[in-house]
């Protein structure tokens, strides 16, 4: 099998996450990871290879642990401006109403975001990405919902797939319209989930700029029955389901995207077990945000025992975004997760690697070292995957690969 | 002035942190900034600047802003092995005491640190270094404490002294002797402080390998009374005194510690207002470990409006460490303080400059953008300087300069 390779990495420990390997993160010692046209099409013990019968590059990961590329199943990096100044100013004491009143909160960035072109959202975009993707991230997710009009939102969209041609990465667009209602709307939520229904996700579907569609289903934004509306819009064009659920109340928001069959619910610190059923029942993903979870200094947590017990994947992702979660980390991310949620290092390399594809709707591409799998890999200088989660700040990576190629950034 | 200057960084906006300057972060914009020896040797408006009369070698800032090269006031950064898998373990819930008797936690790292030559701890560190000079840290203290006896307790200064030498930054280091108890010393804390103080600390002083002495005071570590007797040693042979103080209870560390003149007292969530007065009668500097706070998942918060009323200087320092803070990141803890301890923005840069410098003795020479000081300087793309600590992820520094060198780290 590996004669018919490309490349082979040789003298590599793999944390597969399959689940089909027993071992700890999927564990395989002393393998060597074959590749071509792309995608990984041999996985087997060193042993059994015969270096004198292939012609395929060979790179010695000296006994280096690989892993799948890291997925980050949740941002909104795609932005203009930032709200630096808001948060200085927060700390020194101005309320949040004199701050809304001068313009400050999310409509300062959907203010930013309306006036910038596509090629100013990627050129700002950029470095935040570039963070991502030299902490060994190969896919990544990313929302509108910042420019709340049909052109704003889809120029963020636009934006979001430049980035993608224009790196070695994969990107997963949402489009996020029912974020907040933009002012034009101030008094008619049914009017703007109107446009959002009948022209925003008809137009992101026929141009081909959205996998998927979320919602922000809180009592701050829109209603379960005006998400409703939006899952089953997403439903008629054949697009993903992602939803912001249960993030500061419990609106029951994460049973009625899983009913829709939602990719994930996201955030989930006020689910209770009648949610955390249903989304099993749907295997919806519960995509765990420990960022904005720290950095808005919550104390309810999500309900992780309830999730184990009820075996529903758990994603993690950053949340990035300049309001609540301004952190492009996410290996901070599985820190915290550990840290703050108590997750396992395993169930928090899960959370960036399989559990992240399925919330993605990809499980099938990414997120496992398997044969017949996109030859997205990192390669890390560690002695143990639980590294990964335990430390922040050296970063252990050696090698990202996407699609079979080492790519330096 | 600029007429004798080595080089000039033009079109500055200078965060100097010099509090004689009114403005917030000490802010000049438009400035020129002149080097020449390695020291900072003139600033002033570009309006007054002839370029035509200057021989010196121009660096165009072009807006960008400048702030005292970062300074990280307390670590540990010294050190062998790695603590994931009882990380791990932990999490998957196997008690302390199990670890413990699988010779786990802090005598794990004694262990690996005792085994490791000096060479190889110098390996071991310098990624972890590496993170830090990366962020922008020009300065860096570094402490034993993981040697517990007289030859690995000098080796681990020697380390650390060699990793100055070896890279663009500067190191204060700091015998903390009184860490832990080591096991050969089990039944006998004071005769282990009879080590301390007669032959570690006149050794260190001889060979000068310590700047400063450092005690663990605290009920599982040694008594105030033990502590009394090392910091007189300190004071005897000439070295400063840092303290581990109040963290896990109030033993008045901080108290005792100031009596002797302390550079700081670190940590400090269970100081008191006695404890404060005392530090602010000294001068003794509050330095803040948001990190150790972050991962320990501590509720109660040091008390940031005493120390404010009484004018104690904050540093803030990442208390870098494989057990209690394995975070090699200033940036974070820039964050984290604002986040968790609701510093602002100012006082978290304060805390990694000028309040840092202080805490290491060395207020007169780093830690603040003034003619005299030392040309240690970072130059950062941001358009503000409170977007220092409000975002995370993406590294906005540009230019990392060490003694008038821009450095490449
Ligand atoms: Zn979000
Ligand atoms: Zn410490």
């Amino acid at each position: 099998m590996f004669n018919r390779c490309e490349k082979i990495w040789i003298n590599v420990n793999c944390a597969t996450m399959d689940p089909n390997i027993e071992a700890p993160y999927g564990g395989l010692k002393d393998q060597a990871v074959g590749v071509r046209d792309g995608q990984i099409v041999a996985i087997a013990p060193m042993s059994g290879l015969d270096l004198k019968a292939v012609t395929a590059e060979l790179i010695d990961a000296r006994g280096g642990w690989m892993t799948p590329g890291l997925i980050d199943a949740h941002t909104h990096l795609v932005y203009a401006g930032n709200r630096a100044e808001e948060f200085e100013q927060r700390l020194l004491g101005v309320s949040y109403a004199e701050i809304a009143r001068q313009g400050g909160g999310i409509l300062s960035t959907v203010n930013a975001t309306r006036n910038a072109t596509v090629e100013e959202l990627v050129e700002l975009s950029q470095p935040r990405l570039q963070a991502l993707m030299a902490e060994g991230v190969t896919t990544v997710e990313i929302k509108s919902g910042y420019g709340l009009s049909l052109a704003a939102e889809l120029n963020m969209l636009r934006a979001a797939k430049q980035l993608a041609e224009q790196n070695p990465v994969r990107v997963s667009t949402t489009l996020l319209g029912a974020h907040a209602l933009p002012p034009e709307f101030r008094d008619d939520a049914e009017g703007y989930i109107d446009l959002v229904c009948h022209e925003l996700i008809p137009a992101a579907a026929r141009e081909g700029l959205a996998d998927a569609v979320d919602v922000f289903c809180e009592s701050i934004a829109f209603t379960p029955a005006q998400c409703d509306r939006v899952f089953r819009a997403a439903c008629e064009h054949g697009l993903g389901i992602h939803a912001h659920a249960e993030q500061l109340s419990n609106l029951h928001g994460a049973e009625l995207a899983a009913r829709y069959g939602a990719w994930s619910a996201d955030h989930l610190e006020w689910l209770d077990e009648a949610g955390v059923k249903a989304m099993a029942g749907q295997g919806t993903v519960a995509t765990l945000l420990p960022g904005a979870f720290y950095f808005l200094r919550e104390t309810k947590l999500p309900p992780i025992e309830l999730l184990r017990n009820y075996r529903v994947p758990m994603a993690i992702a950053t949340d990035l975004n300049p309001g609540s979660s301004p952190l492009a980390s996410l290996q901070l991310m599985m820190n915290m997760a550990c840290t703050l949620f108590r997750l396992t290092p395993e169930e928090a390399l899960n959370g960036v690697t399989r559990h992240g594809a399925q919330a993605l709707g990809s499980a099938a591409d990414i997120g496992m070292l398997r044969e017949g799998m996109l030859a997205d890999m990192v390669l890390w200088d560690i002695a143990h995957p639980a590294e990964l989660a335990c430390q922040f700040g050296v970063n252990p990576i050696r090698q990202r690969i996407v699609a079979g190629e080492v790519t330096h950034v």
